[in-house]
């Protein structure tokens, strides 16, 4: 339906089914639900890329989300599929940006577009450099 | 590991990703989340009899949760791959009894057991006999 | 610290004590709970008008959130008592912007700024225009 | 309405409104929010008794969750003020238990009962005895 043009090739779908407990008393998903979707979205792209973020950890970096928005734009329900599109955006020098869309069973229905900024940190919290190795993952 | 003898036959596996979201400053899945997982495995098993719950509701009747217990064994850490398996234990005239069983990835740690119990319901709240196409679904 | 110089008058402050379940692995709250935090401070907000956000859905109107936004400047950390500042900034035609602060417990950090815009919608989830009784509330 | 004639001395009283976050499509509270629920009130007669819970952890205890237990008698809904009523029922010699008690504003509806069990664990997760200031400051 609304073409996405410039979502960037370094991605991943996650498909997920809704449970009650992620929607509300208005009958459909609780807006602060989208950025656990999101997370759950971002984590799927790091795995796949054959590290998963407990093992960047081990490395010792952390990426805590320092921004996130989300714009809702058609209600999802309880026990419906939907998908979620993932891309890294951006990497900055300490930092990188991740775009999301939720999309609905079949492809036609753009529900949610989002957007995580994160900061690079070791473990002690400090902002690092983007290592190398992990950019090269992607 | 331990063996879980009894577990019933109509059932059902669940697989599942923690998240960050799922877990607390223990390091660990915060234990609600167990009653989360519980649900996700349960829809499943409803899903898989070839009704979803949504249509159940469409069909005027709700499984709303009237009790729930949940046994914390071994503590699940982030970014670990778990299975749920569910099964109904017993039919009561106006009331089902689901049990669960969370297991690690390969299947050697118990981290986990529950139950629930639902009363069957009409979409006013009031108590109704399980209806025979619900029973015969399983 | 940071001043909030236009900080709308039409305000509230929320006080809030963390639990463990808004926590995570990192030690510190989960970003998707700052919107949970938003959502209380806000019903809150509502209240002290005189009228309940449940009320305004007796009277037919609803106000779902379109877009939310969210800066995490300095982490919250389990069992500290912090402050929400939130206000109306602005009323569209048919619609309402409210905006955020997350300040700690004597109010010389703050943790976090945030934003979400809601939609005026009846009770179908048509937009509507934002009634003149509800403007007056604030 | 229905008395609770041997709830413990030891106790507290934690009131709360409720957020649309904590319900569910069927528009009441999700049934693992009274978890979060427990835990809130838990916490404030922790609070109550001069040490928080963070403190406790600060000199080497926690209280992990080891079993919990809730019976949902009569549904809550979305704004609606609680009272939860939260007591010490008993030290084992490694463990305490805590029941719960969720009123309605006026106190004549009791909404659920419930129930959790807790290891005493020093930081590496190891059971060790409840230590003698901890059970003298309730």
């Amino acid at each position: 339906m609304t073409p996405s043009v410039q979502f960037p090739t370094c991605d991943s779908w996650y498909s997920h089914y809704i449970s009650y407990g992620e929607t509300d008393a208005m009958g459909v998903v609780y807006h602060a639900e989208y950025l656990h979707l999101f997370e759950r979205s971002r984590s799927q792209l790091i795995r796949e890329s054959g590290m998963s973020y407990s093992e960047t950890e081990k490395r010792g970096i952390m990426l805590p989300v320092r921004e996130a928005q989300c714009r809702y734009r058609v209600p999802i329900r309880y026990d419906e599929k939907i998908h979620i599109h993932v891309g890294i955006v951006k990497w900055g020098r300490a930092s990188v940006d991740f775009v999301y869309e939720i999309w609905n069973e079949d492809k036609t229905i753009l529900h949610s577009t989002g957007k995580t900024n994160h900061a690079c940190v070791n473990l002690d919290g400090k902002p690092i450099p983007v290592p190398h190795w992990l950019k090269e993952l992607f």
